[in-house]
């Protein structure tokens, strides 16, 4: 007999009755607020064209790089899993190794999505285990094949109020030019992330440039055209309804160069070879330009650093980015931010929001930072950290010092669309549970908590990131 | 209507209805000790003069960097709220601006230390908000104006058995003087705070050098002079009751120099350039020679190291230090302090109370070494972790190792004179309760945490610092 | 009077009622499992010769190096406590100097440990303090002389399955064949550590080679004979029961060079100089090709890191290694293990159990590691952090990255025989409450709990270390 799937209304509260008590009452005010979402990685392609998504492992299990590393470790290979490329594998013999292993998801955040998309999307009843694996692979397949499980459907079920999908700048955004031209009402906008131009070790960042430059008919051979180009694709961006950029980078490096020096760097690294210091001066530099582009243009900007990517080699080379093997690395803000926020930090027209994937900066630098400069706010816990601890983590560590209004509200940053509401549930659950703490250890007022929880779920996300 | 402003008894205590009730117990035998507070940055000419507090603005906006720094996160200039030097704003319109904004303190220490001053000294019974800022400026300007108000009665009032100040090796102390001889019996010390003539680094090095030997009829000009003019006004302010010493660094960085290297760096960090190799090496080799004269003369010896100072260049040349735009950034004990523990850490008769900003040391550096050496002893959460969180991770991740008897107690480390009880108090309630929860657990027995709680609430703090 | 000694049935389980239920169920069922102790550093003559134990000071004081950091930090003597070398103390002094200053032991683990061992081996029903001195020294020492306090009757006492020692690669491992031939059923088995044959800085470096190159017929000159002679060994660690490798380094860097640099730079650490960054390249080579070893032979690989040994140079010179004067250090995982990782980390034959003592690393880069590679699984919380703060830290930083099924249980990691029951108590209790948060807070099912419960106290390391 396989065990009941049941999401408890009480599920991530706080274990002390009078806490969860007062837990649920605030979290009955902003359960069902609209969810704002303003960073993340889904495909716009999905709400341009609405066709019916391919079936539960490729949407549930192939494109998961929380999954797929977690099933890496316990030694399943991508290839038994379908993860291209590779050769093909029957999807239910995928969906089926998946079942077998769910187990190994117990107390983790992609449990805690899964089961909500499980239940609340197809309403499945019974744990997912090797018993249930056709049951699941059955339902969520027959079910995917009917309208109300449509992108456009799901997005309307969802109660999405809006979503930002993140591009290239070389990206002809075709995509979001075709929902905007369908006359659905769903909004779907789109983010600057100019990683490929502004990287001078991004794969391809040679043609790149030159595409950039046919695009934009600007000269991106030289500086002031490179950068011409770029406020170009900036302003084309935010007329297909962007209102921020994105920025990833290893280090959180940021310089602030004269123009004859940064017409130098420019030269050495567009050249055919660039030294490595070269190119982390560059992209630290570009980070200060964009911040002066973002206070011409308005353009919320932010910084996603400290991941190490690909760490794996061998995965990489035979399947690619994005495939779990990420790590997160230490990284400094205090002295490598100074340049930029000292060229812009006191500009109240800048919102320069920062991420951490090193949870030993939140008390001490980031809280700190973004308790003082007027430009900088702090991001939600990040990717590894999106986590009901994490999050705790996250609450506890930074609001002493940095308080809730230099916060922006939650970001579920997934391409994993089906599990949108999930991530915002968890955030929303968590937030009220550590309000109901400070309520209960006489810190805030119960009126504050519910102001404060409506701010957290709704208001600061919309209000940062000037949706 | 305003709402009520309300300390609530049970305040900061665990939310765990037993807990909350042993919690409740251990307090009630501590809330009344008098406060020793062995390091501050009061104003001694609040005592020698005994003059009456300016106003509400002055008082309690102005000088308070945990303020400003929210105020100025959130847009609102350091000119409009008063803040020298700039054109002078009416009080009045400076606390309505203060008013306005206070919900950003919400979950912050500075709400919990702010409202105690305004409901238990000046008996305000409405929260501050727009709306009751002119009570609150009418309310708090008439009572500072009238004989209980005045710092010797505060100073009473508050059941303060102790009160350190900080000054420089090269203040005449006079304020000191003046209160010893007012015959006013409250117990107002001194500590030598000797940045200003060990860092090369700090504006006016050379000024303060002559008019350290000039105070001191020694030749500062040379290294001997030096060391002897260091001593004599080290004896000096013993002698206006001085029981310690307080070091403020960047990094913790010390050295062990012989005497003829030590001379020579001395001649090179004396000359008109000096590299910031030789003044960071010259720091570190005063903190080792400084720990021998501390077991020469009984000084307690504090290290605060840390803080990236001045962050922000624009406001740091606009308004100057000490505004809040200091940033803590990582700090390595376990290499820096090496040399002067080998040299002094074993010696019984030295106390050096070692002080971070960068909480990741706690369990990994700062308990291992405070749980070995007989010199060296643990200072409290300070400055952005002086906050009920930041104690509780304190207390979590130091007693394991470390123990109780290797702390010091509380240091409020406060310019902002009438919060000064309300410190004290978070601390005790936090400690009462982190104690409730090991007596909960049955890691103590209950006759252990009262006499621990007595022992961090006022024991601790008197021996360690010789009081 | 003195005080009852009492260990209550619920120490260290959550304080809310209803998880401290919970917490009581799942405990129930892991409370009596036999112990598997895969890692520690107990002495195998004890099993070999069975001889009675010394007296208290020598079991369970002089040889703790928890306790003697904590008495050394509070200024006693370790020549007051009898460590050797130094002129002899009767131990009833030192015993009693011991019950002076137990309280300085209050909410630290080794409390909690001798607790248990005073209470639950030796029957003592009174707090250790000074009035009970002699009670405790007679009554223990009445009771070591017995036959059923002797070493394998307390080890079948204590119920344990396995018992890992750690010997050096020029071990005899006489006492293990000694255990062997007794026909003593108890199953004591070693675990290879070559830190000394591996490690150019380790004292008599050259000597343990040519004593390698005799004990096994090869040419430890040369980097062949060298790698042979280790084979050799390895082969014959197995043979006397062992299941795994252990590594003690002061950071994690492992390297992977070609045949040829490893043989150049092999002659040049075994030369008679040998610079820093030779030494530590060796290292880090070293512990690639003992991971290569490790998929030929089978034995499990355990890499600790990170502890700056001998702090105290002048406690060093005067009492020798493991005083109590090891700190530890900020430690990279992401780069170090990086060329090992890309060498072996995909390869599901080799087990790589990786421990800190860094707990900044957990959730920024142990876990994303281990929660990836297929090779690599997470040691228990270790040595400062082997406590039941350090503990639930543990499980809190590195569950939603790397889950349950990527660590290996619980480690005692001691050489105090008597305290292993304690704290393998110590870690069921902290885990079972863990558990049950995670229920109480819906993101586990009770029965998976229950399961968990039983992988984490018992079979997780079972299969990890492949006894």
């Amino acid at each position: 007999m396989p065990r009941p799937l049941h999401l408890h209304a009480d599920r991530l509260f706080p274990t002390d009755p009078a806490v969860r008590s007062l837990t649920r009452q605030l979290y009955h005010h902003v359960a069902r607020l609209p969810i704002i979402s303003p960073h993340g990685h889904t495909d716009p392609g999905w709400f341009a064209d609405n066709a019916p998504f391919a079936g539960a492992p490729q949407l549930l299990l192939q494109p998961d790089h929380y999954v797929l590393r977690m099933l890496h470790s316990q030694g399943i290979s991508l290839e038994r899993l379908g993860v291209p490329p590779g050769p093909p594998v029957e999807p239910r013999a995928a969906w089926r190794i998946f079942a077998d292993h769910y187990y190994l998801f117990r107390a983790t955040p992609s449990r805690l999505w899964l089961d909500w998309v499980f239940s609340q999307v197809f309403g499945l009843q019974v744990c997912l285990e090797s018993s249930t694996a056709d049951l699941y692979f059955d339902t969520i397949n027959e079910q995917l094949a009917t309208p109300p499980f449509r992108p456009r459907a799901l997005f309307e079920r969802f109660n999405i109020e809006v979503l930002a999908t993140t591009e290239s700048p070389t990206d002809p955004l075709l995509q979001h030019q075709a929902i905007r031209a369908s006359g659905w009402h769903g909004r779907v906008i789109t983010a600057f992330r100019p990683d490929p131009v502004v990287d001078p070790e991004f794969e391809g960042f040679h043609e790149q440039l030159q595409q950039l430059g046919a695009m934009t008919g600007e000269d991106t051979a030289g500086y002031a055209g490179y950068l011409a180009a770029l406020r170009n694709r900036r302003a084309y961006f935010a007329s297909m309804g962007a209102t921020s950029t994105d920025h990833g980078h290893v280090s959180a490096q940021t310089a602030d160069l004269s123009d004859r020096e940064a017409e130098a760097l420019f030269r050495r690294v567009t050249a055919a070879a660039c030294s490595a210091a070269d190119a982390e001066l560059f992209r630290a530099h570009m980070l200060t330009v964009m911040a002066g582009m973002a206070i011409e243009d308005g353009l919320v900007m932010q910084l996603h650093p400290g991941s190490f990517r690909n760490h794996n080699t061998q995965l990489f080379h035979r399947h690619g980015r994005d495939r779990g093997a990420d790590i997160p690395v230490p990284t400094d803000y205090v002295h490598a931010l100074r340049p930029l926020l000292n060229r812009y930090g006191n500009d109240p027209r800048l919102t320069f929001i920062v991420f951490t994937l090193d949870e030993s900066t939140y008390a001490r630098e980031l809280a700190p930072l973004a308790g003082h400069y007027p430009a900088m706010k702090l991001g939600p816990a990040w990717w590894f950290h999106d986590s009901p601890d994490g999050m705790r983590r996250y609450r506890e560590q930074i609001t002493e010092t940095a308080g809730f209004y230099n916060t922006v509200g939650f970001n579920d940053d997934t391409r994993a669309f089906l599990s949108i509401p999930a991530r915002h549930d968890v955030a929303r659950r968590i937030d009220c549970g550590m309000l109901a703490k400070w309520v209960s250890e006489h810190r805030l007022e119960d009126w504050e908590a519910a102001e404060l929880a409506v701010e957290l779920a709704y208001t600061l996300a919309k209000l940062a990131y000037r949706l």
